[in-house]
């Protein structure tokens, strides 16, 4: 410790305190011993400090399908922005299995993470839920609904708006019969599945919902039955980026021109879909950016409670919800 | 620990053995007691329990790069074994910093993980060397050669053999001007590279190598970069999947038809190489086999050390390495 404070060109009390969580210590005291630590790789042993100090400047990441390229731009911006404060990411990856989001979490609470950031496979899994309200860590709900009488705040995407103007757009090309693929209980899909049913209800249509997983094989098996029914539809809605992709490829396969014989509208600006010929008109959002709000609102949590007994709790900052975005692109055309 | 024994329909010493980490227990009775921990949401302290028995039923994955899709199926595949045996597994994201590999390694010793796999962003970095000599937790290296005096495995593909096949392809069809888009230090990039000089060299040509990051904006850079060169090249190689994204948007954007003005490769079966116009030829790796290969050599490596005691230790199991295939599509055409 004596050479790390040395390196840091800080007291030995400084290097103390940063190492053992003391709640007054600057951001940039904490980076520039850290920075020490890091040169030195000197590692005081974290579990036994844990124990004793009940701090490990860490946090918790369940991500629900790390295969998801989406995703792991929000892992990356809430990792920015815990490197930047002086805390290390810890991830799990669920494959979109209720149960083993449960298991994760777990498994961090006993790693003795100082926060979750959490991005359910599903909310409303009870077994979640009740762990949920069991722990006294600070929890931020990425991209999910705060299940009730669990404490947590939430960042979200307003996927009702970018899904709306969508549906709205293939109207007023004349679509009618609108096919929509989706997978999973959780937020996004349930938001973006109502926005669609809610646009189509102003004429009195319904639309066809394909619900299954959320993989790219899901796509491909959503699509072939769309294909199948009659009337067939003549546009589809896949409402995730790896349901496009299985969608457009089972499209390429049944030799459908995607703009004329059927229009498509995907989900999110992946590679896949903009350099599709033609280009796949897309709701997309900043992953990036959720992330990073995620962090900041977990961080801001964390200071909180560093703070608790210096000065009076104050009220939550409010919960963050960002919009989504309608992007008209030429794979969706005027109904023949 | 009374109430875990009688839904697992177990004595409560093999509970005990089991959350123990006791070497005398079979796979089968892990996951009996595990499942009833589960239902139950016993957590014993696992921080508390890694003391003072030095066992955490955890492993550490450091990920070069999240946000690349084909690492994600990597970390699925080993996820799965790991699952089946018993262990957790917790991620780290280095986004191809070497420093924070470093970082992410200690952090994860510091959790007491009982092994680590690294996809390291460069496996050269001398202060990530010295931090591997100095462990004794097992480690399996996935696609990254074993650094000098450092104990560990490794589980790699046959980059060389994919990539060759792919540069005689070329030569084949008449191009003799033809550029290598690359990034990073490790052995990929290193294979990739020495692959398509050593049969460019047999024909007395060289390779115009454009190296830098890994991003798909680097992709977009040294495509830019080679559209401007004089004599222009015929053929482009990308040596990664997000460089090969980049590289096709800039030749969209630029107004260059891929398989007649400009034959193209890239790396890895991902959508937007499946459903490019015209298709993407490729050289395509079974990333999720690599990350099941790996988990598994850990797993041996792990029951080694549980029977330690009990038998002499035998000769480590070989490393595995996993082939790679070229696969030939319209992207490439004959040199006009």
């Amino acid at each position: 410790m004596r050479d790390v404070a040395k390196r840091a060109g800080v007291a030995m009390s400084s290097v103390s305190r940063v190492l053992s969580g003391h709640p007054d210590v600057s951001p940039k005291m904490r980076q520039i011993v850290m920075a020490a630590v890091e040169e030195l790789e000197y590692r005081p042993d974290m579990l036994a400090q844990g124990l004793r100090r009940g701090k490990t400047f860490s946090v918790g990441f369940t991500v629900s399908d790390i295969s998801n390229p989406v995703l792991a731009q929000a892992v990356t911006g809430a990792e920015r922005r815990f490197r930047e404060a002086g805390y290390s990411l810890l991830l799990t990856n669920s494959e979109g299995d209720p149960a083993l989001d449960l298991q994760h979490i777990s498994l961090l609470l006993s790693r003795r993470v100082d926060g979750l950031l959490l991005s359910l496979a599903d909310e409303n899994h009870p077994a979640t839920i009740e762990a949920l309200k069991a722990t006294d860590v600070p929890v931020v709900l990425v991209d999910r609904d705060v299940p009730r009488g669990v404490r947590a705040r939430s960042v979200a995407f307003d996927h009702a708006s970018g899904m709306r103007a969508a549906a709205t757009h293939l109207l007023e090309l004349g679509h009618r019969n609108i096919a929509f693929i989706t997978g999973g209980p959780a937020r996004p899909e349930r938001q973006r599945r109502g926005a669609v049913e809610e646009v189509l209800a102003t004429i009195g249509a319904s639309v066809a919902v394909h619900d299954g997983g959320f993989s790219v094989e899901q796509g491909r098996k959503a699509t072939a039955e769309i294909l199948a029914s009659r009337p067939r539809p003549s546009a589809i809605i896949a409402g995730g980026n790896m349901l496009m992709q299985g969608a457009l490829l089972t499209l390429r396969d049944a030799g459908i021109s995607v703009g004329t014989e059927m229009s498509f509208v995907g989900c999110d600006n992946v590679a896949a879909a903009e350099l599709h010929t033609p280009p796949i008109a897309i709701v997309q959002r900043d992953m990036w950016a959720i992330g990073a709000a995620a962090a900041d609102l977990l961080l801001s949590d964390l200071a909180r409670e560093d703070d608790a007994e210096d000065e009076p709790e104050g009220p939550p900052a409010p919960d963050v919800i960002l919009p989504t975005e309608f992007v008209a692109r030429p794979s969706c055309g005027p109904l023949r």
